[in-house]
């Protein structure tokens, strides 16, 4: 089993990858948007560039987009690794893609929920529904090299 | 050389990964547990489910588990990719696994000495051994692929 | 086409990113030598090794190498799942290295315009050349594999 795109597992892991990476640029975009509509930077240069020293400063709007972008990390770069490995290891492709595409919908979900501050446990529940196929591809990786500790 | 079961390093690496990554999973996990403890919540729609507006706050408990995580990011990530590269390189496997080892050992103490608050320097010194591995990995990588610039 | 070091852009690939890598450990090592310096810790028993729980604080110079860092493991780490997956659709070397140059001096622009605290926009450009390689290399993945959804 080797990584290339004959290996449908792993282009359906690609796809969604680069889809939630390209997200994650997205929610970068936004934040530095969010910035400069509530004029609240996090740099004094920033500040004097756009009306001065006062507006060197946090913003509740800001801060949960930085949030939202620190739980993408938390979550998808992990995935990045596990999704991966788990191509390696031959998995049926439709439970593979199963895996990817639950992952990537739920992380939707999560930035839609951060984002519009949904009522909780909304936000929560996506979370969650997003961990299940990183804890099931890491159960099946770590039987199968549970020998190699 | 390639990536694939039959490589020892490889799996070795994939061993240690996996399961510092389900570490870090579990602090994530644990982050959410104290904030529920502490009452003490990131987001306004999350502290109303939980008792209202006066428990969006922070916390000290929560905050040393979010550094602790932050601490994982900017050193396990990289050494997922330093630990892969170093593999297609051939390493001795026992080598390769000592690395590993390290690293491993010398992440799981952090985490430990970050969340008991142990006596400084131990939480340092378990920072500085973790980064023996990624130093000797990426410098082996570097000579290996330095005509490349 | 496979990931070896017979292949030239995975080479390069390698090259720079683990370049990055460095950097960005030099700017963890960098932050802690900044908390020495200003006497500003993130934990309590860090400052009681320092002089007492009076630096247990934060300091304007110790959260702009933070956010410098944080920046990177936005971009960076994004990058080495894009890089490599570009390496496998078998491009151009030239064309490749370009990608990889523009990243890296962008990258390494945009540390030092942080550290320097730069005139605004300095640093936001080197932000924006940064990632423009990488929207390049996550478009032409997605354009191969969009039949994968």
């Amino acid at each position: 089993m080797s990584l290339n795109f004959q290996n449908e597992a792993f282009c359906s892991y690609v796809f969604y990858s680069a889809l939630l990476l390209v997200k994650m640029f997205a929610l970068a975009i936004l934040t530095g948007q969010v910035r400069l509509r509530k004029k609240a930077f996090a740099n004094p240069e920033d500040s004097l560039r756009h009306g001065g020293l006062k507006f060197y400063r946090t913003d509740p709007a800001v801060e949960r987009c930085r949030r939202a972008h620190r739980n993408d990390m938390e979550c998808i770069f992990p995935f990045l690794f596990l999704g991966v490995v788990y191509c390696l290891l031959d998995p049926s492709p439709s439970v593979a893609r199963v895996h990817f595409r639950i992952f990537f919908l739920a992380r939707v979900a999560h930035t839609v929920a951060y984002l519009f501050a949904l009522k909780a446990p909304a936000r929560s529940l996506a979370y969650t529904l997003g961990q299940a196929p990183c804890f099931s591809m890491a159960l099946k990786i770590l039987i199968n090299v549970a020998s190699y500790w």
